[in-house]
């Protein structure tokens, strides 16, 4: 078993051409012994947004805190604390910081994701 | 894409032997496309427990609210808000509040769990 504290793992800028804003925490990865899924924790800056970008592995997102838009071609939804989003593989999606504050959410990929 | 309010979905009792106390919210499934994990909510009620249990897959938790005891063979951890815990498969793990009020955890599977 390992047990963490999410805030004291480091968060760094996420590696995605035209995310601004945006840093990324990896809570449990293959080093912690997972094999299948990754958890990590990404927070947006105010104004903060990922690129509009697809990929052929899916995210599962809870919001721990704040709200944003997440944006598709076929519409946007908000998404704040305590709500959930499922994004297939191979949909184009945005996440996008549209609050006063951090937007703060777990998003889970399988181990395939790059 | 799927968007959820995660108080929206039914809080069903826990479906294993020995549980006490212990409703699971299914957040993120198979009906919504999802082919490699699962994410759902576990609510344990003050004085509520997971039984002293094992299995061939593994956990990824994060500590949505409250505090409790994370039990393995090997001892155990206080996992509260802003905390993950990966239980790795094959290792025998209870999850117990010791806390006053609700213990609330994601807590992800791969689709393989029963």
């Amino acid at each position: 078993m390992k047990v963490k504290k999410a805030d004291e793992i480091e968060a760094k800028p996420a590696q995605m051409e035209g995310a601004v804003g945006v840093s990324v925490r990896v809570l449990i990865h293959e080093p912690d012994g997972a094999t299948n899924f990754r958890m990590r924790l990404f927070e947006l800056d105010p104004g903060g947004n990922t690129p509009l970008h697809e990929h052929d592995w899916e995210h599962e997102v809870y919001v721990l805190d704040g709200s944003g838009l997440v944006v598709t071609e076929a519409g946007e939804h908000m998404a704040s604390a305590g709500m959930c989003v499922f994004v297939p593989a191979g949909e184009k999606h945005q996440f996008r910081n549209t609050g006063a504050r951090a937007w703060k959410f777990l998003c889970l990929v399988p181990v395939t994701a790059k």
